[in-house]
């Protein structure tokens, strides 16, 4: 049995701050003619893609933080997307800042929308790992200001689409194991991340040069891990002076890299991916009811941080009676 | 700031059935002398190190199970082992069946013991994620009987030694992110695997030529992941007629693979590890008290294996209240 699925990755070239929202759907509308061109009924957008990435700024105007949110999807200048998505039948995962009103607040997310073949919205999933820092931090060059613009998410959740179960991260999201783990405990095929990754990371730039390197890994554990699929997908290349990383892939259940991105502009690359080829994983190895053993995996739900004695010895849990 | 610790892998060829422990115990001292002479305060010995890996066989005699099996640590036949490393001033991690009176019964693990420069054990592990099956199953070529011969362990420590905090795991361990994690959160610097895994996957034996890539992409996130070293140690080779992967290797924390081992014979290999390495990572990108969601992971403890609804769509958690 084979439930193939020709999923289109929509890298992104740079964005800069004086690029409208219209020229950026122009170009999000290219890449999904290219896409279905080539046969795809899903394209992966990156994370925050209807704008600059805004959180390298430190701004302390309100109006000036919204003007890079979106307060309805969709809204009057991403409607073309949506329209074309529905004349071509090919779905899309999109990131953009969204500003929601809930109880007669407004907040701020960093989200991602899953959007069918027939334009409908059947996912929405908000970003759990926010990086970066909160306040004003001049010494960096650039500033990396996502937990001070966005209220945290808190699930990851997954839905039935494109005939599999598929879910949603964002950036930072692919670094933590258990971003994988959660949604592969939910059964799922197919994980989209959009991203937006700085080549210098400013409290470790020794490690520049490995960004590429940690981007792929991280993702290429996650999808062997859980025997899924797993699309990234970067806003890349030079945007308002900061340089950030391509490497946009599609990684297979088995943890090899499927297709990738070769440069750092707009580019479309579509692969066959058969979802079918998740089970054997699934069924062996990562048969989770066979295998996983939750009783000592405690410690990573009830501590948050590294635990360690007054001495700087470890602090171990106390065994239980 | 440094803190260097000089690491050997003392990985062994094959273990033939016929081979006696004291053989055996020999050859891990040659290896002991050699690492020592190349300025080692460290080996790392492969899991079920004493003998043959005997759950490829289904044994139906308790004597025969038990054979395999260590009553006592030291015991005569291997405290050569540890007057050796008394004498050279060198540490090891060794794993092999234990067999443990607790409360009047007699309980088998599939252990791993580290013993300090002085030849003190100073911790003890028990396998977690016992792999394999545990009824006798002739349809394959081999058994992997681990299930059956074992009580799985339930504990990650992890232990103030070498000058750092290190920790165990064994095998199939290193495949689970939450191994890694659980020992993160106590600050792990270095997590010692020993493995014996052999070639022939029965269940997915289309993925057998993907073996040495699983085992160190394994490694490798969780290296990253937590800002750790991690040395994986082989039992490799043809042992009864039963080919296991090589590919000893020592990761460090950038997820970068600093030494590995080239052959499927005993063979040892130094690397100079600074444990100081380990900071930046937890500093930074991995400061799990700044950027996990412990509040996001819920399921990871919660649920054992994949829950589905009845028509085969995803099961959600409920929200919180």
């Amino acid at each position: 049995m084979s439930r193939y699925l020709n999923i289109a990755m929509g890298q992104l070239g740079p964005v800069q701050r004086s690029d409208s929202r219209r020229q950026v759907v122009a170009r999000l509308c290219d890449m999904m003619r290219e896409a279905h061109a080539l046969g795809a009924q899903l394209i992966v957008y990156p994370e925050l893609a209807l704008t600059t990435f805004f959180p390298r700024w430190f701004l302390a105007d309100d109006a000036d933080i919204d003007s890079f949110f979106e307060r309805e999807m969709p809204g009057p200048e991403t409607r073309p997307l949506f329209e074309l998505a529905h004349a071509l039948g090919v779905g899309f995962y999109l990131g953009y800042a969204e500003l929601a009103q809930e109880q007669g607040r407004w907040m701020r997310y960093n989200t991602a929308i899953l959007v069918d073949q027939h334009a409908k919205i059947v996912g929405r999933y908000r970003k759990v790992h926010l990086p970066g820092h909160a306040e004003h931090e001049p010494w960096r060059r650039f500033q990396h200001l996502e937990k001070r613009y966005f209220t945290p998410g808190s699930r990851f959740d997954v839905y039935q689409a494109f005939g599999g179960i598929v879910g949603m991260a964002l950036c930072n999201d692919r670094r933590w194991a258990e971003t994988y783990r959660v949604m592969g405990l939910q059964g799922v095929e197919l994980v989209m991340i959009g991203y937006n990754t700085p080549v210098h990371n400013a409290p470790a730039p020794q490690h520049d040069d490995l960004s590429l390197f940690h981007n792929q890994l991280s993702m290429q554990a996650g999808a062997y891990q859980n025997g899924t699929w797993v699309v990234g997908v970067a806003k890349a290349g030079l945007e308002e002076g900061v340089d950030s990383i391509g490497g946009s892939c599609i990684i297979a259940p088995s943890g090899e890299v499927r297709a990738c991105c070769i440069t750092k502009d707009d580019e479309v690359v579509v692969a066959r991916c058969d979802l079918d080829f998740c089970a054997i994983y699934k069924q062996t190895t990562f048969n989770f009811d066979r295998h996983r053993r939750p009783e000592a995996y405690d410690m990573i739900v009830r501590r948050k941080g590294v635990a360690l004695a007054a001495d700087g010895s470890p602090w171990h849990e106390p065994e239980e009676a």
